[in-house]
C-alpha cells in the first residue's frame, strides 16, 4: 500500500495563523495528542526564533515520543556567514531532535530582492547548509520555499536550487506553495518535472490562498509525493496551511493510501476539536469531516433518505472518523425530521395519531417567530414532551421587576432584579444584582429556586448568544437568545424569542431550568427502576 | 475569452447550511447584490417546499433586475403524477421567473429506495417535466443529483438520465457532487464521459465534504462546464457548496476566463461581508480572497519582505477584489493605516506629533476590549476627530433609570427609560416607554433632544445588532453593540462595548447622535463658506 508520511507544523506554521498563540504546555499537549495519533512527523517550533520554542524543544528533550520523530525548523545559514557559525543553524542543533527541517529559497525574486545576495551564493547556502546538518547526524527535510512561483519564473533557477539540497544529503525534499496562488493542473505539471530533476523522495507544503490547499496536496501525492505537510483544522498564516483533517482521511478512505494506523482514525474529530480547544478557537462547525455540521441534515428530503439508508447523503460513515449524524429541526424540515429527533431522544410519538404533525406546525410557527431549534436541542426536547404531555413546571411565575440605573459618571451604577415566583404552594420574593439586566434575572432566579431544587447549584451559564433576527426595525428589532449551561455531566441549549431582549432571555433561561429537571427525574426512574429490578 | 455562467445558489441551496436563515427581505437584498455584482443567474427558493419562497418570487414579479435572471428550483414530477398536475411543478411556473432549475436522481439507488419508483419511470419523470417546464417558455436547468456517485455505480443508467433531460429540452445540464465526496480526478474522467454522451452545455454542482468543491469545480470547467452553481462563502449544507467567492476570482484572475464583468470583481469582498452581515455571521476571518486575514502579515520575515516587494508573499494584489494587506503586531503598519483612514475621511492629522501614535494606542487598547472598528467607520471618524479636539459633546448625561416589569401573564408588561440630561445650561428630564430596556432607552434619548436638536427627527435608527463578544462567561459576558442610523441622505454605523448590554448600547447610541450633530455641524460649515464666497 502507497505509505504518505504526514509531517505535521501545527505548532510552527499553525502558530502563524492570526488569533493562534500556544504556551509551551500547551504545545506539549498537542504534540503528546498527535504522537498518540500516530503522525509521522511533528515540527515543533523555529529555535532560533524565538525563546519560547527553544523551551519547548528543552523540555520535549525528557518527554519520550512513542511514534512521531520531532522536527526543529529554521532556515538556511545567512549569506554572510557559513552553517557552523550561524546562530540559527546553531539553534537548530541545540534543540537536538532527530529530524531538521530547513527553507532556503527557489524564486530568484526573494534570492534577489528579499534575501539581497546572488543566485549562485544561494544555492551554495542550501548545500552547505543541509551537508553540515546530514554530518550532525540529523534525518534533513529540504523544505524548497516558493517552489512553484519559482519553476513559473525561472525553470532552470529553481531546479538547481533542488539539486543543491539533493547534493547536500537531504532525506526528503519538500516543494511548497508558500503564496497559496498554484492551480492543481500546475502543481501536477510542475511535480512531475521535479521528480525527473531529483531521486529524493518529495514532499507538498500547500497554503490555501485559493481554497485549494487540500487539491493540491491530494495532486502532489497522485504525482509521487511520500510525504504531506499541514496542519489540525488547516490553522496558519493568512487563509491556513492544507487541513490534514481533511487529507488524512481521503488519503485512507477514499485513495486505499496508508498515513496513519488505520485503528486511529476513529479519533480524528477529538483530535480536530482538542487543538481547537487548546487554541482557545471555537471549532468551525462546517469543518469537512471532523466539523459539528459536517454530517447535519436539515431538508425534508435528506433527512427521510438518510433515515432509509445513510449513504443517500452521506458521503463516508460519520464514525469512521469519530463523528456523528445529526438531523436538524428547522422551517425546511418535514415530519421526518421530528420523528428522527424523537427517537434520537428516546421519546415515542406516533407518526400516524397527529402528534408529529402537531409538533411539526407549532415548530413551523415558532420559526416564523424567529426561533431556531438547531442549536436547541433542549428547547426542541421541551417541546416534543410538552406535545405529549411529559413536562412538568417546576416553578410559576409571579412577577418580575428590574431595575437600572445610570448616572453621570461612566458605566452602569446598579442593576436590581426582583423576583417572586411560585413553588407548589410557596411563594418566594427575593433580589439579586447583576451584571447588566440578563445576569441579574439570571441570578435572581436562581436563587429564588435553590430551596426548592437544590441541584441547580449545579448548573452554570457557559454561554450567551443574543441574535437579531430581523435588523429592519432598529432597537424594537425581533432579537433571538441562546442560551448553553452546564451542570456536572453534560450540557444542553435553549432558545428565546421576543422583541424584548429581557423576555426572550427570560424564556430561554426558563427552558434551561425546566430540562435540568426533566433530565434529573429521568435519571431518578431511571435509578429506581434498576433498584426494583435488584429487588 | 472562455465565458462561464455563475449560477448563485446562495438563497437556496445556502440556506440548508446550519445556522442560515434568510427572511424575504433578506433574500430581496441579496438577490439585488448579486445583480449588481453581475451574477448569471440567481437561483431564490424552492416554491413549492415552502411559504416563504413563494412570497419571495411573488414580491420580485415587481422588483426589475438589470442583469440577473431569477431561478425558480423544484424537483421532477413524482412518480405518482404527471407534470400537469404535480403540485410542486405548478408552485414552478407560479413564481413567474425566466429560468425553472429541476432536479433529477441519477443515482438508481436513490431512485429504488428513496423515490421507491422504478428505472424507468425516473427516465419518464426526467423528461416528462422538462418538456412540460420547455412547453410553458422557461429555460430549463436540469440538476441531475448525485450524477457522480450515480456514475460510479451504474453509468449506462446515469448516462441515460442525461439523455431523457437532453431530449426534454434541457437549456443546461449541471452535474451535481451532492454528497461532497468525489475526487477531482474523478470529476475529470467522469465530466469527459458526460460531455461524450450529450450536447448541450454543461454545469458542475459541487460540495465541499471533502474540502474539494472548490478544486472540483475548476476541474470540471477545465473539461468543458460553462456553468457553476455556488454560494456566497460557500454557505450551504453540512460543510457547504462551492465557494464563489474562490471561484470568481481564480476563474478571472489565474484561469483567464471570464465570469462577471470585470471591473466588478474589486467589489468582491464589499459582497462576501455583505452576505455574512445579512445571515448575522461572523464572517470567517480565515476566506481566501476575501477573509480579514487573506492579506494578513503576521511573521517577522514575511511583512519584510512584503515591504520590499508585495507579491513576495501575496498571489494577488488584494485590493483586485476589494480586500486589503494588514499587518499584525506592528505599530508602524498601525500608524499608516491611522494616516490612510484620516486621509480617507477627509481629516488632517499629522504623523509625526505623536497624535497618530496616540490614537493607534486608543485603538489597540480599545480593540483589545472587543471593539471592532471595521463596522463602525462613525465611530471611528468620532475618535480620530477627538484626537484633534473636534469634537463637541451635544448633551451631558445626568441620569438613567430603566424599570421593566413582567407579571404572571405573558410577556413583559411595561418598560419605561427615564433619564435626566443636560444641554448647555438646560436640564431636561424625560422618560419613555419601548419594547425593551434598549428601545425604551432610545425613545427616551431622542425625546429628550429633540427640542434642543430638531434634525434628530430626521434619524432613524435602520439596524441593531448584539454580538458576544466572549461567550466563556454566560450572560456576564462582554457584549458588542453596533447600530445603523440612517437621515434623510446618509447613514452610518457605530459601536459600543460593555459587560452590560444597556450600557454597550448606550455607548453606541451616544456616538450615533454626535456624529449626526458633526456631520451637519460640518455641512452648515460649508454652506455659510459658499455664502461667504457668494458675496
Amino acid at each position: 500500500m502507497h505509505q504518505v508520511y504526514i509531517y505535521d507544523t501545527t505548532l510552527r506554521d499553525g502558530t502563524q495563523g492570526e488569533e493562534i498563540s500556544f504556551s509551551v504546555e500547551d504545545k506539549i499537549k498537542i504534540a503528546l495528542r498527535l504522537d498518540a495519533f500516530g503522525v509521522e512527523y511533528v515540527e515543533g517550533g523555529w529555535p532560533g526564533s524565538n525563546p519560547k520554542d527553544m523551551e519547548f524543544f528543552e523540555r520535549m528533550k525528557s518527554i519520550p515520543l512513542k511514534k512521531t520523530k520531532l522536527a526543529a525548523f529554521g532556515s538556511t545559514c545567512r549569506a554572510s556567514s557559513d552553517p557552523q557559525s550561524d546562530e540559527n543553524v546553531i539553534q537548530l542543533l541545540k534543540a537536538e531532535t532527530p529530524v531538521v527541517t530547513i527553507f532556503g529559497k527557489s524564486w530568484e525574486l526573494h534570492v534577489l530582492e528579499a534575501l539581497g545576495t546572488t543566485l549562485e551564493r544561494n544555492l551554495e547556502m542550501i548545500y552547505d547548509t543541509v551537508k553540515y546538518l546530514k554530518a550532525n547526524g540529523k534525518e534533513v527535510v529540504y523544505d524548497a520555499e516558493h517552489f512553484f512561483d519559482g519553476f513559473k519564473s525561472n525553470s532552470s533557477y529553481a531546479s538547481k536550487t533542488l539539486q543543491a539540497a539533493e547534493a547536500g544529503g537531504a532525506d526528503t525534499i519538500v516543494l511548497c506553495d508558500t503564496n497559496g496562488g498554484t492551480m492543481p493542473h500546475e502543481v501536477e505539471a510542475i511535480f512531475k518535472s521535479a521528480s525527473q530533476l531529483v531521486r529524493v523522495p518529495l514532499g507538498i507544503h500547500a497554503h490555501n490562498d485559493s481554497e485549494l490547499a487540500v487539491a493540491n496536496s491530494l495532486t502532489a501525492v497522485r504525482s509521487g509525493a511520500v510525504q504531506v505537510q499541514g496542519t489540525i483544522n488547516g490553522f496558519g498564516e493568512r487563509c491556513g496551511n492544507a487541513n490534514l483533517c481533511s487529507i488524512i482521511p481521503i488519503l485512507q478512505m477514499k485513495l486505499g493510501m496508508s498515513a496513519v494506523p488505520p485503528e486511529k482514525l476513529a479519533g480524528l474529530t477529538e483530535l480536530s476539536r482538542f487543538v481547537s480547544d487548546v487554541a482557545n478557537l471555537q471549532p468551525r462547525k462546517n469543518l469537512p469531516y471532523v466539523g459539528q455540521s459536517a454530517f447535519a441534515h436539515k431538508g425534508g428530503i435528506h433527512v427521510s433518505a438518510v433515515m432509509k439508508s445513510a449513504r443517500t447523503y452521506e458521503h463516508i460513515e460519520p464514525k469512521l472518523v469519530g463523528n456523528s449524524r445529526r438531523v436538524l429541526v428547522s422551517d425546511l424540515s418535514g415530519k421526518s425530521n421530528v420523528l428522527y429527533k424523537a427517537k434520537e431522544l428516546g421519546i415515542e410519538i406516533s407518526g400516524n395519531n397527529g402528534q408529529a404533525s402537531s409538533v411539526v406546525n407549532e415548530l413551523k410557527s415558532l420559526e416564523n417567530e424567529g426561533y431556531v431549534f438547531e442549536d436547541a436541542d433542549a428547547s426542541l426536547e421541551i417541546l416534543i414532551r410538552k406535545s405529549a404531555g411529559d413536562v412538568v413546571m417546576p416553578f410559576e411565575l409571579e412577577s418580575l421587576h428590574i431595575i437600572i440605573e445610570k448616572d453621570a459618571n461612566d458605566g452602569i451604577s446598579h442593576t436590581v432584579a426582583t423576583i417572586k415566583l411560585r413553588v407548589g404552594d410557596k411563594i418566594e420574593l427575593t433580589a439579586s444584582e447583576g451584571i447588566g439586566p440578563v445576569n441579574a434575572l439570571d441570578n435572581a432566579l436562581r436563587k429564588a429556586l435553590l430551596q426548592f431544587y437544590p441541584q441547580l447549584a449545579e448548573t452554570k451559564l457557559s454561554d450567551y448568544k443574543v441574535r437579531v433576527v430581523d435588523g429592519a426595525d432598529g432597537t424594537a428589532a425581533k432579537v433571538r437568545v441562546l442560551i448553553e449551561t452546564t451542570d456536572l455531566d453534560s450540557n444542553w441549549d435553549t432558545v428565546g424569542v421576543s422583541e424584548n431582549i429581557i423576555e426572550a432571555s427570560w424564556k430561554a433561561l426558563v427552558d434551561s431550568i425546566v430540562y435540568k429537571m426533566m433530565k434529573d427525574n429521568d435519571k431518578n426512574k431511571a435509578s429506581k427502576r434498576h433498584v426494583e429490578l435488584r429487588k
